[in-house]
């Protein structure tokens, strides 16, 4: 049996790899793990069924032999742990892998979610304005600290990992996307990212279960 | 030779527990590993000795036999797997409690980061007032869901894990805190956790930090 992602059934991104099953399938294909995909629309995710598997009424979860996991981090982690080739066999430089996957969704991405959420819910507050540059400040510490330590690297620290999996994942969010032209190092990191045939072929199959959507 | 662990010199929280050193301190407690502390200023965390250790200039940082990690999610998960007791042997109760770490920084904490982040930084701002409603209604969102999966379990998901250590690290922000009294069961799950002893040496020792550094 395959393990089972949920997945949005129409994504709100439009099939443009932002939906958090991303970078669950972007995993998946690294190692080489074929995998099932269950979608949910909005009211489904809200119901008791899928908050029995993911409770706070999200996607993706994770089902596979009588387990079942939620948060995209954790799926990613578990799925490094049962295949090679995401997380280096150094015990330190696993930590430090690990590490840069907590600090993906929990320092850098938080000010790229707010000022993404301000982009969508206060358009039209007559505050929108005024907060713009100190939420666009936010996102810059968090892109220079990052450019800095990556300088020429190709990767954060080593080969590919699962911490840059989640890096680039966050780091493709629009709001912080569309300040990376003035941090040109963490614009090709990204760019490196997604040619990965692994990328490609994760974004090639949620953009198909958009178009499939929309054709429907 | 103890790990050592990097915190405030002079913690913002005033001692109470809110330093993202005080997770750390709480895990190395719960499992019976000594450590010590090197204090560090505002001045010296933006400085390129500690952004050495901690790209993004924070608190803490955690060295031990060659090692560097930041992030108090991912050192929290490496003193787990290098210590028995705050992370289930069994493999998939383990991915589990790895999933609530994730869920508690990257789903529960950021509406609350988002929260205190207008107390802090825009009180006197002529929009905090018309702001308020929804901020709090996002963190109710996740207090909410986060309490009807709880119910009237002791701990998220059997015994006491590095999930649950994360979790009530971040109910511990005041600006989820002073909601908390709405939800029962989820008030008696932080009291639970913070009467454990080894919550109460790490308490004791951060605040401490604080009294002689006031003090001095």
């Amino acid at each position: 049996m395959n393990p089972i992602l949920t997945a949005f059934k129409t994504s709100p991104d439009r099939g443009r790899g932002l939906a958090r099953d991303m970078p669950a399938r972007w995993a998946l294909e690294e190692v080489g793990q074929p995998y099932d995909v269950r979608l949910v629309t909005f009211a489904e995710m809200k119901e008791p069924a899928h908050k029995a598997l993911q409770p706070f009424g999200q996607i993706p979860t994770y089902e596979a032999d009588g387990l079942v996991l939620f948060e995209s981090g954790a799926i990613v982690l578990h799925i490094a742990e049962r295949h090679p080739g995401l997380l280096p066999t150094d015990a330190d430089a696993r930590a430090r892998a690990i590490a840069w996957m907590f600090a993906a969704v929990s320092t850098v991405q938080p000010p790229i979610v707010e000022r993404e959420r301000a982009f969508l819910l206060e358009r039209d507050k007559p505050w929108f304005d005024a907060r713009q540059p100190a939420l666009e400040q936010e996102v810059r510490r968090r892109l220079e600290d990052l450019s800095d330590r990556l300088g020429d690297a190709e990767w954060l620290d080593g080969p590919f990992s699962v911490g840059d999996l989640m890096t680039v994942t966050v780091l493709r969010r629009p709001a912080g996307a569309n300040l990376l032209a003035d941090y040109p190092n963490l614009a090709a990191y990204v760019a490196r990212a997604e040619a990965r045939p692994a990328f490609q072929r994760a974004y090639a199959d949620q953009l198909a279960v958009f178009e499939a959507a929309s054709a429907g």
